[in-house]
């Protein structure tokens, strides 16, 4: 936890803020803070700022004046389409695309998802959540990713992805093709990626028709965790940054 | 497993193979091989081919005819020095390493790294040769990494760092810096990052000293196993690649 994600509400009028939980044991055992100590928070889809410990309690709280200095970091301009993980991973790709900036996530039905992950536990509105908080905790960012379910593909792909690629480059991660993933780019995009084993041919083409250029990350097979930083690194999408400090 | 990968001494004279345990249940449950189905196969060390099945014995092993048909991709051509991470971590974080190519790892030692991380079970030989091994099913390779452990910050960065470096470009991931990580380079590398809080000042001077510019990847912070994808997407060493199907 590297920042300290408050909600709106949580902060009063004057800016204090009583925590308990998670978030003060991080704030106690990790941070080990005493009165006066300053740490990072920022209030969720609202600015970061510098807290100060006014009071450890014994029953494990925490109060701390909040004082907000500046904006998020600017969101990545990019827009994840990927097709629904294992349970076991999906929160992880989750948490590391928002620590990365990612701020539109669509998780995609394909014939190589198995239908028993569209009813995890963790493909759940207060999972995802729960994902997204830590991700942004990680990457001291306040905004919230969008995540939307795409449980059909072909309607998804046919009817929503051509208006989401509209005016932007879009690329899917396919194994095989001669094309590499290009490097450096500085536009907004649509990144597709495939489920463990592939899109397969049919799912390919629908892409192609959508607008996505089909392309490789090198020879090899990367697992979904880490084919997406990957490409997120390679794209250079990231270049879109900006110094806000 | 995108490659059943073999040992040499496994091959007989005539190219034929039996295995059994995970890789034979991979082969009957995953991939369903009857006789005469065809899949991927290598041997460590050695070349990438096709396996064609003989036959699946009721006991759970299988027999198949081994046949070499191209060497392995090339190699990454990075050098990742890493400060020891949370043993948790650690295997997934050398898999991942491995399935992208990496060939050179140090893991390193450092403020930050908490003592007990060096006497854990997944910091002995066999189980850092298993996540190689993983890695390298997983990214279509056979070629094993090599894993040397510093434990000595000081001594490493002073006396052995400066030789690996020798006429290559070296960055250190180190959030707070302004210069960012540059994008697309072409030629060999050494990348070091730090530990979960980063390096100390004292540490970073060394690493400079050494010959590394520190570098950072936004403005987000990011955990060990994203910031490796992220950063070889970035630094695109991965340029190097050539097609070899």
């Amino acid at each position: 936890m590297n920042l300290v994600l408050l909600r709106l509400s949580e902060v009063d009028f004057r800016g204090r803020v009583l925590i308990d939980g998670r978030r003060a044991r991080h704030v106690i055992e990790v941070l080990r803070a005493k009165p006066q100590d300053k740490f990072q928070a920022g209030i969720l889809d609202g600015p970061i700022g510098e807290a100060e410990v006014l009071k450890v309690f014994n029953d494990g709280r925490v109060e701390f004046q909040f004082e907000p200095l500046r904006e998020a970091p600017p969101p990545l301009p990019v827009t994840l389409v990927l097709a629904l993980p294992r349970p076991k991973v999906l929160k992880r790709v989750i948490a590391a695309a928002a620590s990365m900036g990612v701020k539109q996530i669509v998780l995609l039905n394909a014939f190589r998802v198995e239908k028993p992950y569209w009813s995890s536990e963790q493909i759940k509105p207060a999972s995802l959540y729960e994902a997204c908080v830590l991700g942004l905790e990680q990457g001291c960012d306040t905004i919230l990713p969008e995540i939307r379910l795409a449980t059909l593909f072909k309607p998804f792909v046919q009817d929503r992805l051509p208006e989401m690629i509209a005016g932007r480059r879009a690329f899917v991660a396919h194994p095989g093709v001669e094309v590499e993933a290009p490097a450096g780019i500085s536009e907004p995009m649509v990144l597709v990626i495939g489920p463990e084993g592939g899109f397969i041919d049919y799912e390919i083409d629908l892409l192609k028709t959508a607008g996505c250029l089909p392309v490789r990350l090198g020879e090899r097979i990367l697992k979904v965790e880490t084919a997406i930083p990957y490409l997120l690194g390679r794209l250079g999408v990231a270049g879109n940054e900006r110094d806000t400090r």
